[in-house]
């Protein structure tokens, strides 16, 4: 990484060394709210943003996240996730601590097409997105020069569907070296297996090309073309076992008429995929997906 | 029809008496344009508005839509179309003649969710869309009170799928009586069969719940809801003999996310579902729709 | 009013009899949310849904809604009112207390374009606008029929700058006897003045026919077209006695271009117009908004 | 410029060889569009795109736009303007020919911030805007290293309102000496004098981080933020001597709410300047933008 990104990102850290973040889900039922906000004040906690909501407030799902500030965070971390156990025993929760200093560790793989990785770099180097860019893997050479040329290793590892348990023994040995806990198709054209997929659960975030499900699959753009749609669009999810089935985060569209061929499709659609896995990244760095079932809570 | 929206239709049709509308498709080939702008010249036509589209310029597919005035236009109606013929030859045209004061007869078919309905009776009063609106069909008694009171005749003919010949049989009739050429299905839930929609070939125009090819079929909110989407939308589409698979003329989408539940889209996609029937409805009484394969040029 | 819309309102009112909203401002500092939840939890209260916001967490300014239920409410407001003084005290909030089955009594205010009251009349009908619409009150004939065909009292006041004050006077009359404590200018083109706006704080939403802080005043879209914009917009706002500067509450825009004409602008922009003055308007209702100087939260 | 740019620049100037595009306006009048397509037919042309408006069809302004492919069209140049001399004269037409392979030289003036200028040179990179960038002059240092990686020659002249004069003659030494003419100014914070800005009528394209004529001048997201505005946006206009006030070519918005402090609706904005300062300047070098008067009408 370039000596001006690490500067960035080291005085990110430390405006943010106090900072964290509160992920709760649980039953719903009356007293959440009041005991984890006692909690969190006894704490000297100063709450930054909260957000809630509930399925149903009779009997349904409770989710909760709250961002607040500690006085020397680092030296209450211990007590403060110990003296947690007994809200979360009474309450039945599914409860994460997140720490805003600890930057979450990326990969980003990409077949061909480079305007989505562009995208995410771009968005890094304005400091729009911060995160550890640990190395960007591709089937393709397209995109070594932009990559190293921000410091970053790229990983040169040809795939095809023949191949596909080797390469992925090689991805999943270059993701544990590097530590990654996020991992970023940015139009990564090949698909994953069962395997893959679950040794990184809710931990692999994909773009997809049309909104979905419309189009699940490949060359949506020729498919929207030939079916005559008014929208394209793009959406961005967690990926699971079901093709293009898993928790969507987010989905947008463009205008697209008579006069938009394949290829004027495609065009138009890219901005919409760039800015869509943008956002979707962002939000999850931000901690501020919970996934449900097989839907997404984004606070 | 209520005596001010008598006044109101006269006026428009007396204004535009010399207004008439030119649509066009052949092979596309160098001269179409010339000819057809020297012809309307040669006639002391006053071009309004031109719009052409080719899906190709080598070997493609043209298509052209012109408003025009021409000063006397009812006694050269003859002479104009007859002249015409030889250029229609040379070229190979699809060519139509339509007369602006010539309004199209509308039937509205609505069940009984009355938004869709509505809003074609607010555009309609407000001077938005000019047409003779006929008659409004139901297979519910929800809607006759608002309809009765504009003066429009108002026809409950109940119908489930059991029935649902003897019923179209009694539609037809109703439609050949008001000699209607365009049958606006503004949320009617209930499936055409192969013979009434071969009857009136690219003159129903549907409105279904969900930006297609989404979601075809029953229940689309619900659906959208349970796959976790973060869009929803509407379609308007002339109907065929494949469900939902007709020819889109518009769609458009609305922002939905984790705190809606099936009823609150149903409520969002409701505004989207009127307003995009409603864009649909006026470019087709404007004849901007040209129907091609399966899809739609809309100037 | 018509008996099904009284049967409607009973109904939302009998469903809602044990659900209250409480909003608060008071000086950000920590324990807030703590003590107000811990207070709702000991209250019974089941939480619906609850927002809060601070204009910066150090020393800034704390907002919260919190929307809730409580079992036989009724019986309950006087203790809660009460009890809550302790906290009021505390934190030197201001805190209301609304309780959901006392409907807002609404007068609308319109001129001469009649499509922002029959928005809102539409929304009313259909159940998705709760409110108790007491009267319209007009400076003409042309939206008598269809208020007074649902069973609202319709008052014709003639008005114009050289009677403002007796205008003003009868309609305050009119006000006071209907109890009305909001005040909907639907397009009404007459200038208030400073006395009647004093009388009535926070309690006039306006429609202006422009994006705000553009086009100021008179005849928005004949500006907007001279100075050539691309986009065009509405804005809803509270009414102050500096014209058009009120807090603003919503905006949206459509698009135009150089074919629209400021008359086809005006079409346009009539769309935007009624859907941002009744998302403003239910927002209001639902207790969703605080002024806070001249802006507004909108949770 | 780097070998791989000038080889798609190339390859683009090759395939378009045969490309014309021709920009008439003149008085409205019946034969303008008989005339012209006749002409074109004449000479062999195959029209791939044309559009055509009339400010008013009786006694209006005419403007129109068709794109088109002639065999051999370098051979054809001379004869095709000389032999268009006679239509010209007709009807009094303000007409030019544009060669699609004669590529705009173009300057990209920024100061500080570089996202729009990031987005210019992305879209140019990927083959999205076609154009030869000469150079890039700016009154900072900091963009100097992506510029140069791209070589692309990077100006740097420092410039206060002092030193106005001697800093444009610098300027415009360099723009002569490179023919540029089109200057984008991508967030570039210095005012030009009226002798810049009358040496390059209708060549000059700014962004303007607000929706103008909202917020006209200096720091508009402060005072959007202070406003309390529910949208933001942005305008790309040619740049006359009216601050602000040139034809906008181009506006879009984006939605911010409470939580937006002044820095926030920046970062959203800048969002919102980099794609519409794109498609501005996509649109000119395309020829698609006639000025009038104050106005832009945009094929």
């Amino acid at each position: 990484m370039k000596t001006y990104m690490k500067e960035k990102i080291d005085t990110f850290r430390q405006e943010h060394k106090n900072r964290a973040r509160l992920l709760i889900n649980c039953p719903d039922q009356p007293g959440i709210v009041a005991a984890v906000s006692q909690f969190l004040y006894e704490h000297n906690a100063n709450i930054i943003e909260s957000n809630q909501y509930s399925t149903d407030p009779d009997r349904g799902e409770f989710f909760m996240r709250i961002e607040f500030e500690i006085p020397e965070l680092k030296s209450q971390i211990k007590n403060l996730e110990e003296e947690f156990q007994a809200i979360r025993k009474q309450f039945d929760m599914e409860a994460t601590f997140k720490y805003v200093d600890q930057l979450k560790k990326v990969a980003i793989f990409v077949s061909k097409e480079p305007h989505c990785l562009l995208e995410l770099l771009w968005e890094w180097q304005s400091g729009d997105m911060i995160a550890d860019i640990g190395l960007v893997i591709s089937n393709h050479e397209t995109s070594r020069e932009i990559v190293e040329s921000l410091g970053i290793p790229y990983y040169y590892i040809p795939a095809n569907k023949d191949i596909r348990e080797q390469v992925e023994q090689k991805q999943i040995e270059l993701l544990r070296e590097y530590n990654v806990d996020l991992i970023i198709l940015a139009r990564y054209m090949q698909i994953l297996t069962p395997h893959f997929v679950g040794t990184f659960k809710n931990q692999i975030i994909n773009i997809h090309h049309s909104f979905l499900p419309a189009f699940i699959g490949a060359k949506p753009y020729e498919r929207a073309y030939n079916r005559g749609v008014k929208l394209i669009g793009a959406t961005s999810h967690y990926v699971t076992n079901d093709l293009d089935e898993g928790p969507i985060i987010e989905q947008d569209i463009s205008r697209v008429d008579h006069r938009d061929n394949a290829e004027a499709m495609k065009k138009i659609g890219q901005s919409v995929e760039r800015s869509v896995l943008a956002r979707a990244v962002k939000w999850h760095l931000d901690d501020r997906i919970i996934v449900y079932g097989n839907k997404t809570i984004v606070f």
